[in-house]
């Protein structure tokens, strides 16, 4: 295992779209909310150290998870938990943990990554990643993983590559946000783009020359902090100067803008378990297309629903097709499958209307 | 008060209509489903005793259930609880109950009502039964309270009288269980059909007397425990012969054979409390018609639904029209209101399948 070789496992966020079931108490990442054996971030951690020492594994988080990570990934050790004081979208926390690895390592090769998405192939996962990490650690090449699409998907950020020359490495033309079906269509069409997956490989030193470049104003504020790197000194560094950072994702405020941005073809599977329906592709359905997690079932003229409740509770239900129903301790949430994109807006208004505590 | 007078509360049954609110461990009867402060057979002990004196109301009811019963009415001694050893339907125990309180006072006059209804306008409750008492006193005369009915409700039984003289008690000519609804609705035009709310009085000698002649089986095998009644061998023969007991209803075997059996027109408002539908006509609803029971509830597109859950539990239901919603710590059902008859058979299923423990 090569000892340059780091990751950043991107830990904070709440997932509000798979409210109830992830809460700001306890959000999907730390959840297995496949019925795995395991929790996301556990199933990430372990895929990523067979290719990246243990110790080099950085998870990126809310100061409220530090317990949680602690609690599902006992190997970890407190200076690998980079805790945000603040949100402040991507790009400050990726800052910051780029200086801190770039301050241990001077050559370090680095990887960011989501911590709650689906991979299935787990050796060519290992095969596509090593490849990355070996052309980011010879040029200082910004590297992204880009999924092939297998149908129009309006909620993924599509890659446009430049496939003139048939690579292992191609080129990054432009990036598009979540594009309109017919868009994305053509996209299809077209024969070169890919979904963003957001994992990102490139070697610290090629990532801070982008910060120093294309984000300046946010790259001297951290710039402040290089003697306390790594030290006690660093918490309260943070704790006086990250809420100053301003509010931009990496993709938006670096990946976009840059050039040498670079994309090699996943080979693996990929799921970014962005909503129910996402999920439900990778869960085994009963013989009417119903998804069941946790739940003992009896059914009468129900297709095709998601339902999810406290362990071995029994759900029975008649008449609903393409329902999500939802259930924990303190909430119950019955709608249909079609409008899974209100369940953040829905997770808000309940919060207003019933407090923070079921959130 | 008058010392004569007794009542016998039948609460025995399981509300199985009423599940997975309902279980056998703790039936209806024993629950607060109105969410009234008090559990409906609390109400209907309070209700009684304004009119019978407290020591004389029996409760008839399961092994079972003899510590809900004195937990949940405390002034209750221990041999005012009747504990039937097996089920037998409703004969076999008010024959019993007639027999113990006939051997202690033989000028009993004896109330049989179900401890699971819903009555308003105590008052008027009172003063119907304060009547029936007398004349049931005065005379060998079986005595049931009949409801005017306000639509063909085609789950009650209905009892034919003779108006031909319009008096304050009548008697009754014929009755029929849960008519079609055409019928249903010929009675209604007749105008001399009333339902029948399962509310009988009579003195204690005219209840046995009829024992004697249309169960005479029946009489023998109790006859026979006439030394014991009411002594700490009654428990003993009890087990030994209870279960040697036809199953029948005192409706069946009784009331539907008797002569001189009367009706006095209910002067209060009653409802059985017999299904969801039922207990929705007493709650309060929102302004789309949504029944809540201790759920706290946040809505879109949702009219006329029934849904109850653990308390203050949130519930957010989106795109369902006439639902039952019903949720406790072990089950979960979700079904149209339209169906709500198929309930007991839902439950069967479920206890077929994933145990006693949830029934």
């Amino acid at each position: 295992m090569n000892n340059n070789y780091y990751a950043i496992l991107m830990a904070g966020g709440v997932g509000s779209r798979f409210w109830p079931v992830s809460t700001a108490s306890i959000p999907k990442q730390f959840q297995d909310v496949l019925g795995a054996g395991e929790t996301l971030i556990q199933s990430t951690f372990r895929r990523l150290s067979k290719i990246i020492p243990q110790e080099n594994i950085y998870i990126l988080t809310n100061k409220k998870y530090n317990d949680i990570v602690k609690e599902q990934l006992p190997g970890v050790k407190q200076e690998q938990i980079v805790l945000e004081p603040v949100m402040r979208n991507t790009a400050p926390s990726i800052l910051l943990a780029a200086l801190k690895i770039n301050h241990k390592n001077k050559d370090a090769v680095m990887m960011v990554a989501p911590s709650d998405h689906w991979i299935q192939g787990e050796e060519r996962f290992g095969k596509d990643l090593e490849f990355a990490f070996e052309e980011a650690g010879r040029e200082d090449k910004l590297i992204t993983l880009g999924i092939t699409p297998t149908f129009p998907n309006t909620g993924y950020g599509y890659i446009k590559y430049d496939n003139s020359k048939e690579k292992r490495i191609m080129q990054v033309q432009a990036f598009t946000e979540k594009p309109d079906f017919k868009k994305a269509s053509a996209f299809l069409s077209e024969g070169n783009y890919a979904w963003n997956a957001g994992i990102f490989i490139w070697n610290a030193k090629a990532i801070l020359n982008n910060f120093r470049k294309l984000l300046p104003e946010m790259y001297r504020l951290f710039e402040k902090g290089d003697a306390v790197w790594n030290t006690r000194g660093e918490q309260q560094f943070l704790d006086e100067n990250f809420h100053l950072a301003h509010k931009i994702s990496i993709d938006y405020g670096i990946i976009e803008k840059a050039e040498n941005v670079y994309m090699i073809p996943a080979s693996f599977k990929w799921n970014d378990l962005g909503t129910w329906g996402s999920l439900q592709e990778q869960l085994p359905q009963d013989e009417n297309d119903n998804t069941l997690i946790n739940s003992r079932f009896l059914s009468f003229e129900a297709k095709g629903n998601i339902i999810r409740t406290e362990k071995n509770k029994v759900v029975i239900i008649e008449g609903l097709k393409d329902y999500i129903v939802l259930e924990n301790e303190l909430v119950l949430l019955v709608m249909p499958k079609k409008n899974e994109q209100n369940i953040k807006e829905i997770r808000d208004k309940a919060i207003e209307k019933f407090g923070d505590k079921i959130g």
